[in-house]
């Protein structure tokens, strides 16, 4: 099951060359990041103030494969194939809304810790479920 | 006497209509608010993270004259125009390097704040003396 | 009559003091902005690449009266309380969505233009009668 | 041979866990290859806009090794350790200036497009040159 949410080109998203900047990406990735939690879990904000867990990006691979323009969205569609006792790795593959065109696929590898300190910690038991459920 | 520092245009900081996005000049000023504290007192990140400290704006206007596009620079003044007790007015005069047009005027209004309640504070005597150096 | 909208604060939308990137909050108000067009008139993409005209901004006045965190979202009361032959006056009214507190009011003053050569235009009429339909 | 700048943590660089937000990292390594390209061969925007030139990002892969706080600096090391007849990979080798520990190792494939219509060119003579003098 992968969790889906679009993400509209903001006028402000383009760069230089008409497209979308290419680190803005990570930036539609972690709002459908937010919005995972938020919609299927508690708050994201909530997970980090009252709970004090993190999730810090440490590894990212990514093919781009098609530009994104303003006016066009990306359809991102989210799945966490690999789960260990500290870390998740998500995945993002995200289509331009106008015609289907798979944009880009990311895996973005993030450990849990604790904000406090960043220190690894096990990721708890109703997040590894939460995650699980979005298996590929 | 006028702070002077330059900033230049970066591939990312424009918008779709190929000129630099308009939020982003506030960006560009506050890089030259941050080397205002580091070269004529101490590090800006110091006087938020040892003394506390923080200028949290309550007001701006702004003229935009002239717009700035990629593979340009602004060039930024700096002074410190009107000051109180507990607040301070800084302006920013940006003009483009290419052509030394005008592009942007801004008075932007800080008051002094604890970051730990964000409550009003009066401005210490060292960076009132600092911020009198550079009154027009 | 107003445009109202929302927008939640994401996870890098903030600051080193913990606060919305005071920045930040103009992009917010052109996330407004390109929905206003979006749900009352045709896309702004459209009106951008298909007509040409544009709405840079030439002058900005905001008052900043409560500070937004993480988890909280922005209420945009988006309205039209000035319009000339050739410039319009946006005034946006935000609201802590957490307590209904007002975080800011700031009036954007735009001028119509031709985008091929950034010259100005007479506003279009159905763009003057939309407008027309949001002063206050 | 590695080309070296830095990039200082701006103010509001940082996320809500306090540490440069992690796309950031990525303007970070844009600002680095627009400097490469003006103080090496001529100014990137040049390249853009009169040789029609670009470079879109096809691949990524980074990790993240140690967190960035503001108040640091990132050194960047650029490198150009593979060369295609249409693609380059570029190494950035990021390290906190505060205490010279690496904090990412990045590898970004672009490939040379004509600006005009994005198709895939043969990188000109003169940037194979430039890159193979970067060659690690």
């Amino acid at each position: 099951m992968a969790f889906r949410t679009q993400c509209p080109v903001r006028f402000g998203d383009v760069d230089h060359a008409g497209i979308v900047y290419y680190p803005h990406f990570f930036i539609y990735f972690h709002e459908a990041f937010e919005d995972f939690f938020n919609e299927n879990a508690q708050k994201y904000s909530e997970l980090l103030n009252q709970r004090r867990l993190g999730f810090p990006t440490v590894h990212i691979e990514i093919d781009y494969s098609a530009p994104l323009r303003y006016g066009d969205a990306l359809d991102i569609e989210l799945s966490v194939p690999k789960l260990t006792a500290r870390s998740a790795m998500f995945r993002y593959v995200g289509f331009r809304h106008s015609d289907g065109k798979q944009a880009c696929e990311a895996s973005i590898t993030c450990v849990c810790v604790h904000l406090d300190h960043f220190s690894a910690l096990p990721i708890p038991d109703d997040l590894r479920d939460l995650f699980a459920k979005f298996a590929e």
